[in-house]
């Protein structure tokens, strides 16, 4: 039984499809303020090994850790998905998440080649620790996801009990990719923002941009875990044994 | 009626008690190495304007907007709560949180000062940004929780609307707070190890050690986050219209 809402809940309860219209807007923005910043005020791209090599991590990071794994984790909320068979879903959601995955290991490709050709240390700040973090983590999920839920021998139990688990990880690591993006812009402006009129504690216009691009990124990460939590916007069946085919 | 669990599953399923046991250690774990950080490594504690002021920001910080807010908020998860009447844990949430807030706007205080007597311009890096956007939205959450909740004519569709709406905003006060620690432990070890063999790049054991306090507060923004999302763990009556008393 639906518990009855008030006149005004009902008024503000916005359907997921709306909701999943705007996210994407701010996931294209998302992408479009990292191109911008890299290719506007960071000398743009190329993979010789310089730095322009570096700038392609921000982009595939945020590109796969951040809003093609946001849309990956968000498929099963599509209210047209909960009807027929849930196998092309499934192959959907983990398709989006291996290429997620994939850019997200390109990703630190471009910064390893760009600090080996240059003679700087690897992993050695905490952005590189909860980053690396981020990508093992995500890795282990990947695997287990697809040994529990694409291999047709997986048992039901194991199902059942590994789907719970597989949630509290798929919303953990878009937090531990929000920290990682965060912690990494805030390293970066004051890793090239250092001279003259531009230093970032004068906050020139590339700050405000790259900034603005963070709390882009950290808003649309809170509302992709705060929209895989509502619990009207869940698969009906999501609780039921016969929901783990 | 409760579902039936594999028997694995009930194997795994860790009461709340020994969980929130396991946490008070990590949270303490927590004080003691960002204390142990700014006094061993940073020179201590001062309220003189000098760097030894500051020293106070990333302590408070942990303290306030991470160690007693996180335990603020798993109050209503403590079975014992749950018989009798709510008010006097509802009392307790709005002290702790108070408490935290307190000691969160001590900690920007402490940092304000030791900018503004040594001529470093405020608020420019995305750290002070998302910082205090945290301890902003904050101050709103708890004006309107103790709106909502603690004054008696507080109708109560008002309170049934805004509960799902502050626990929301609660699980991502405690997100913000994990990004605003993890780059701000980042940006000032880049500021302070810059020079021949303690450079941070280098990873120092100081290095080593704040990196670790950075890991330890993101794994106890996780733990408490997951916690909350928990359902086994919610008080039984958290969706009845009575538990809105």
């Amino acid at each position: 039984i639906p518990r009855r809402l008030h006149p005004l809940a009902e008024m503000l309860d916005l359907p997921f499809l709306p909701f999943s219209f705007l996210l994407s807007i701010l996931g294209l923005l998302c992408m479009a303020f990292v191109t911008a910043w890299c290719q506007h005020w960071r000398g743009g791209f190329s993979w010789d090994g310089s730095i322009l090599t570096f700038n392609w991590h921000p982009v595939l990071m945020v590109a796969g850790l951040v809003v093609i794994y946001g849309a990956a984790i968000l498929v099963y909320r599509l209210p047209f998905t909960w009807r027929g068979p849930k196998l092309p879903w499934k192959l959907l959601h983990g398709s989006l998440t291996l290429l997620a995955f994939g850019l997200s290991v390109l990703g630190l490709v471009a910064v390893f080649r760009f600090h080996n050709e240059n003679g700087v240390p690897n992993m050695y700040s905490l952005h590189s620790w909860v980053g690396l973090a981020t990508v093992l983590l995500f890795s282990c999920q990947w695997v287990a996801g697809f040994g529990a839920f694409l291999l047709p021998w997986a048992p039901t139990w194991l199902r059942a009990l590994y789907k719970p688990i597989h949630g509290f990880f798929g919303s953990t690591i878009l937090t531990l990719s929000v920290v990682s993006c965060v912690s990494g812009i805030n390293e970066k402006l004051f890793f090239s923002l250092r001279d003259g009129a531009t230093q970032y504690k004068l906050l020139p216009t590339e700050a405000v941009f790259a900034n603005t691009l963070g709390l882009l990124i950290l808003l649309f990460g809170v509302l992709v875990v705060g929209a895989l939590a509502r619990p009207s916007w869940k698969r009906p069946d999501a609780d039921s044994p016969d929901s783990c085919q």
